[in-house]
């Protein structure tokens, strides 16, 4: 069902990370005892980065009436046979250390950031709405939202090397598309208008940065590389490499419009 | 204790929508096994309306400190004996299909909806407020806000047909009123201007539709029908089915201001 | 390792503000039943505050991969041990009784409010990050952020005095600095540009208010008793005893302007 093999510099990528996130978790058991327990059980006993990420999304997304382990077989059932999901979750991991300053190793994102683990369970979720499994996917939807503030809906699709950094508060539409390499802050909503049925959601070219509390409406177009001012409400399509600030949001930056405020 | 006695027409409402939430919740345990045990226990395996929504609340709500068990006695407690309670649940029920496009189930709503959630867990507590059990109702509004992220005070008057769509970050206040039929997205503030004590929250008139991230402050009239646009600011009344934008926010459409923007 | 002894004042504001919160919880135990339980295993079963908090905290942010008591041995040292920070804790139940009009009782602080708990464990987890174990208070930090909805770099400075008041949403970068007596509503962002490493957050001066939905920017000095406008974007210095409103921000009121709105 893959579109094509696993190719060597996925494969290459993948264990490197996996290997880093190891001796990262092992030396920080080994300084900090109190978290010896929580590392081995999170990273040190798993064999891959598959098995590690679908035993953490298990116990967090759990409650009294959806086990742990139902969600554990779940997530391991989709990393496992998916090699495209697992090059995502691997480049989004990239991608937090290389755009967020505050993210410290591999094994900090993949334990603690939210939006991240968000993120890797929505793609999980997408996987089963495209099965015909809607159902499980508004569930599992659901309980993202509850335990991670991060609502985001399973037929909305999300490229690789995406950071949500900080997360809480962020809303995506059903038929929302966003690309490649995006950044996209807490209480960012990509949402409708309430006037139109159908495909109603934005979609996010590669590489746009999104400001925190932005608010992007409508069956609109963000351009690639552009940038999106926090707190902006973007009603509009706004051209590739140029920025997008204020309420309603007016364009400042890029080639079309002379640049006045970033 | 009830005004008036429940009527046939609301008896009828509540026997439609529970008929309905069961026969979804069998067809969806029949083609996807890995919710069976979930949906057996939060609907299946209860008599009526009353009894799944406590239960499933009370399993959402609970902690180490606060028994599942004892929220499910007081959720039930209230929902059996005040039928203008589950009124309002039945109508919310309707109000998130018929104004919510991503909703696709009665179900749908009652089991993964958090705003749906904590809007019957509010009018529970607000039930509690008005008999003299404010620790008690306290203690509920600080669950409600762990859990699901929406902070409503138990003194404030929520009506019946209220969707709180996505509803991470909601904040109402003490002495806010919704009316029937409001619309209210997620990041939305009824809150105080902090220069009053006393009634010093919004009044939001039946029908109005708040976008997403509209902070309103202060003891202001929202009046029947009008539209807050999406980050809006609004520290003044707004007239019956008028729309206000902006921060701070100016009246745009409606009768008393031609209409440039919505 | 104090620099210097816990004076008389504080330690009869500690013991005041503790023999207050045992009266509360006893009263409310006796007039609410349902709560008994909840307030002997939060309060009187305690010896202090800080039992009490330690016990509460940990119950909290506890998870099935780091378990409560591990959480209450960390909570019980920090506080136990440095009555600086246990001064913190009072001061921060002083300011949410004196400006939060919604606020009936310390205890209501302490058991009920997740901003005034999230800036408790995000104080143990600074000193955590002082002493060099960095990665436990990252864990906290995320932690805090999943159950609380609030995120706190722990690397941040806050002072005493604090309120932040509903919480949900509030993101404070690492460089950043609160000082004595700020409050904070919810969804407030002490952010970065995103364009600068080091030293790239808001400082935050004594008695400053930000209003709901406020996002400050970048390395910039917010003046002492100066007044963020709920929903500004500041990326400018505010003068002390100064407001600013809009998006971006410009200054209304104080010295250096005219006041037109507040």
């Amino acid at each position: 069902p893959q579109p094509h093999r696993q190719s060597d510099y996925e494969r290459e990528e993948e264990e490197f990370v996996w290997t880093q996130i190891k001796a990262e978790a092992r030396r920080d058991a080994e300084s900090e005892p109190a978290l010896a327990s929580f590392l081995y059980s999170t990273v040190l006993s798993h064999s891959s980065l598959a098995r590690s990420i679908s035993f953490h999304l298990g116990n967090k997304l759990c409650s009294s009436t959806m086990l742990s382990t139902l969600l554990y077989d779940l997530f391991l059932n989709a990393f496992s046979s998916d090699h495209e999901l697992r090059a995502a979750t691997v480049a989004d991991l990239r991608a937090a250390r290389a755009r967020d300053p505050a993210c410290v190793s591999f094994s900090h994102c993949l334990l603690n950031y939210k939006g991240f683990l968000a993120c890797q369970a929505q793609r999980v979720a997408h996987k089963l709405w495209n099965q015909s499994r809607q159902p499980l996917a508004l569930a599992l939807q659901s309980r993202i939202s509850d335990v991670f503030a991060v609502d985001i809906h399973p037929a909305a699709k999300i490229g690789k090397g995406v950071l949500f950094d900080h997360a809480t508060g962020v809303v995506v539409g059903e038929t929302a598309v966003i690309g490649n390499n995006v950044s996209i802050l807490h209480h960012v909503t990509l949402g409708g208008t309430g006037k139109a049925g159908g495909d109603r959601h934005p979609k996010i070219r590669d590489g746009v940065l999104i400001g925190a509390g932005a608010t992007i409406l409508g069956n609109v177009n963000i351009g690639e590389g552009a940038k999106i001012g926090a707190g902006s409400v973007v009603l509009i399509d706004v051209p590739p490499r140029t920025t997008a600030v204020g309420n309603p949001a007016r364009l400042v930056g890029g080639k079309e419009k002379p640049k006045e405020h970033e």
